[in-house]
């Protein structure tokens, strides 16, 4: 267990990874409820936001989904759906609260940073980090409006995609300056954050 | 001819593959037949709703998908298409006559079946088990939806997915339990259509 | 330069292929530009549409998309989007104007063929050709209209996969009959390009 916990730590995909799964897990699941779904709808609205971005990811670049192969995956996205079930318990509205909507700009941040580490490792073109960034990023989402009937395109619209196209741009920018690692992953995670926060407060 | 045939007898994932697409093709084009749409757009809807979940399932487990190697998939699928057509010209509505019905819930166990016995021959986690087997059964017709402009969601909220989610789990158990085989998929496909038809009956 | 240039036009999918993503990205740029989208959801569209059919057929035949990892197939995507603006700064809406018309016909000629090339040389089925050279010409499309939460079924009734399929079905005929190469390209560009052109004139 500390061996484990010592290794994510020192690996900032798994770090971002984590983080994202629970954060858009969160945000997929509050979505659901705020549509009066039940518990089986709102886990599987609350997984398909978390896992379907690192899938089509994982799918582009030639490897079997680690949300299908890593039991890390699906209990991460069930503490997600389950932190959502308790903030609706407590709060009135759970998803357009503050936690809300800071946890959505957390995982857009951490899920951009996951995909450029992927697509750099990878080797794909300085447009494939970018775009892998930015599908990993934005993939659960659109894919979760896709199924409830929803237009995806105000991601495009909305300032939101574009967090994190600047993010991955900043982590493959990073990446051949200076070498990829936690520091490119930081600044990453730091400006798709920043920017998306920005937006919501000003936009 | 012979040979072939005992083959596909003796192995319980060319069994469920089999049933599922004519199934499947059948119930697609049914739905295309109340949509008024022309033969080419019959055939379109039948074939995707019959292939697109093992594409799918191909997809992630990271092989080409069989509807685009084997001869055998197009033509089970035409089959279904054309069982169909042929239910059209001696039925007023075809898509909601309970052969219909009960296609749907056939192919939804066979499929499930299948996904399940290709995913834990792939080695996934317990979880990928229940999503595969879960995205081969529903994902044809929630494709379908997709480009028919409908919300695919349906398929969550009515008590449809879940009986994939059900036979998905009762093969990965029997299948740690006493190995994957014919009666592991046997049950697994009895599950699956049971808990559809109880629900279709009394849901 | 002067060895790439030589070596595209001796080879008949670097032709088709770059021919459609400029066609297409300049269609979809088109369609943005008419929905009265930013520049950035326009590039979004644009390049989705030029891409989204080719790196579907590579997902399905197991290779990493081209868009991904060859820098050729952005700059080119650019280029049509570029070119959609610069209509649109001459001409009121490019959306339904005969370059675009003529562009989104000679796109889906030309991503036909390249899909079908693939596919022969990945050693699909016959319906696997056809299904591979039309999912080639028509995902981009259809994914940008699921994008635009439109139905993209349109794209089935209204002759223009069917085009794809007869030009796809014309790649596999010659191929069989004489060897894949330039002269069955060129077949299949002309059968697909003209059958919609006369079905845009005459349907």
């Amino acid at each position: 267990m500390y061996e484990l916990l010592r290794s994510v730590l020192l690996d900032p995909f798994a770090i971002m990874n984590s983080v994202g799964l629970v954060a858009f897990a969160l945000v997929g699941a509050a979505k659901a409820i705020r549509e009066e779904f039940d518990l089986f709808g709102i886990t599987v609205v609350g997984l398909v936001t978390a896992f379907v971005g690192g899938a089509t990811r994982d799918v582009l670049v030639g490897r079997i989904p680690l949300a299908l192969s890593s039991m890390g995956e699906i209990t991460l996205g069930m503490v997600g759906v389950s932190l959502a079930v308790a903030l609706h318990l407590v709060l009135e509205s759970p998803d357009d609260h503050p936690i809300t909507v800071v946890s959505d700009a957390i995982g857009l941040a951490a899920f951009t940073t996951a995909g450029a580490i992927v697509a750099v490792e990878t080797g794909v073109s300085s447009f494939g980090v970018v775009a892998i960034a930015t599908i990993n990023a934005v993939g659960g989402g659109a894919f979760a409006d896709i199924l409830l009937d929803r237009s995806p395109f105000i991601l495009v619209t909305d300032f939101y995609a574009s967090c994190a196209v600047l993010g991955g741009t900043t982590y493959w920018l990073l990446a051949v300056a200076f070498g990829a690692g936690s520091v490119a992953a930081a600044l990453c995670a730091a400006v798709t954050v920043g920017t998306r926060l920005y937006a919501v407060r000003f936009g």
